[in-house]
């Protein structure tokens, strides 16, 4: 099947160009310097489950990388999420999620299982987005939850990814998937996460197979990622990628 | 008893101004910016087990810290090292260290148990140095192995210390001391360090009582720290003391 990329009229804010395109369908933005980006890096950013592709951090971090590190970055919605539609299985995943979290137990496993199914789905939307770009530059990934688990497992997939920076994860099936990701990787987590075990998130950084791999903890819940998070992913794809 | 500085001429190189001194004896060195110092930072850097106050690493991070972020750096030699005698009890703990070493078993209790005997003796000589310098800028403090061990310590005990990067160290009574810290910390552990058991290192971060605290773990052994965690520590007192 031929891939189909359908821009929209890009604007300008702060020297950043922002494009709306869909890829086959899946609504995406791209951002890019004003400079030629021929042999630039890239920058994929793979929002949380619940956010959309112009999340506020999301588009903070895309700025953030095109003017630090003259990179062009781009977001998908991921599936069902943003401007996508819900299929009767992400109805199901949200309701039993919403359940677990109304009966007050700990719901990492509904987050890890329903976060395996989807990156599962998205990975090849990210592939096919890596074919029709043809990037001249080596290409990284950021994710955090549900973007965590897309990047990693992207990173595992994909050899075109040459550095990861994911996080917010761990348990279900990752564990295995990060023992095929050998590039570097910087995998953060929140001590406190009430998603995902501190126990899991340790055993998942155990398990990357990078020769180069990097642990950044902070204490706090799943949504507290401390924004300084952004600088140290700067100063990471600014070593791995350029 | 009154303080007494000796300073020896300056020495200029790539616009960083080194310049020996001892303090009531203790062998010292300083580098300093070009620009006027007042109100800018000061950050301290404790060396590491048998290493000395113009270690290549601590003259690296001296050098970055005061062309990067504008700071006043200092070193002391630790007690029984560099210029300094060692004392009978100093000789007994370096040859305890050794037979353990030789015999194949664990030495972390040994390391934390000698690094919290010298780290007790080095604090008072630190802050002594901060009644002379007499800061006009905030202060921070680096220390890895012996020195995470002085840092995390002077960080504890002396409410001028603003900040502190410190690492490769757990154990021993420093879950004491981290319950004592409230500023800022930058925690930095090796993953795979035969000094300074995984489970010790972080217990530590858990102990910290800082409400800002940043755990970095890397793989490797206790000497084998990534060289990228100068530039984290930058970002990180970029953050804390500017």
């Amino acid at each position: 099947m031929r891939t189909t990329l359908s821009f929209t009229e890009p604007t300008t804010a702060n020297g950043v160009c922002e494009q709306s395109f869909t890829l086959d369908g899946v609504p995406a933005v791209l951002w890019a310097p004003d400079a030629d980006p021929t042999g630039r890096p890239v920058v994929l950013l793979a929002h949380g489950g619940g956010q959309h592709k112009r999340h506020p951090g999301v588009v903070a971090r895309a700025h953030r990388f095109v003017t630090a590190l003259g990179a062009t970055a781009v977001a998908l919605d991921a599936p069902g999420h943003g401007e996508r539609p819900r299929t009767a299985d992400d109805e199901r995943a949200v309701a039993a999620l919403r359940e677990r979290m109304a009966s007050g137990e700990p719901a990492g496993d509904v987050v890890a299982a329903t976060n395996a199914g989807l990156a599962a789905r998205a990975v090849p939307e990210w592939r096919a987005l890596l074919d029709a770009l043809a990037p001249t530059g080596p290409v990284g990934v950021w994710g955090a939850s549900l973007g965590g688990a897309i990047g990693l497992s992207l990173a595992a997939a994909d050899p075109r990814i040459s550095a990861a920076v994911v996080g917010l994860i761990g348990g279900g099936p990752l564990g295995e998937v990060a023992a095929r990701v050998t590039v570097p990787v910087e995998l953060f987590l929140q001590w406190d996460d009430e998603f995902v075990p501190r126990a899991d998130g340790l055993a998942l950084f155990d398990a990357l197979a990078a020769p180069e791999k990097t642990l950044h903890a902070n204490p706090g819940g799943h949504g507290e990622l401390p924004r300084f998070e952004v600088e140290s992913a700067r100063l990471f794809f600014a070593r791995n990628l350029t």
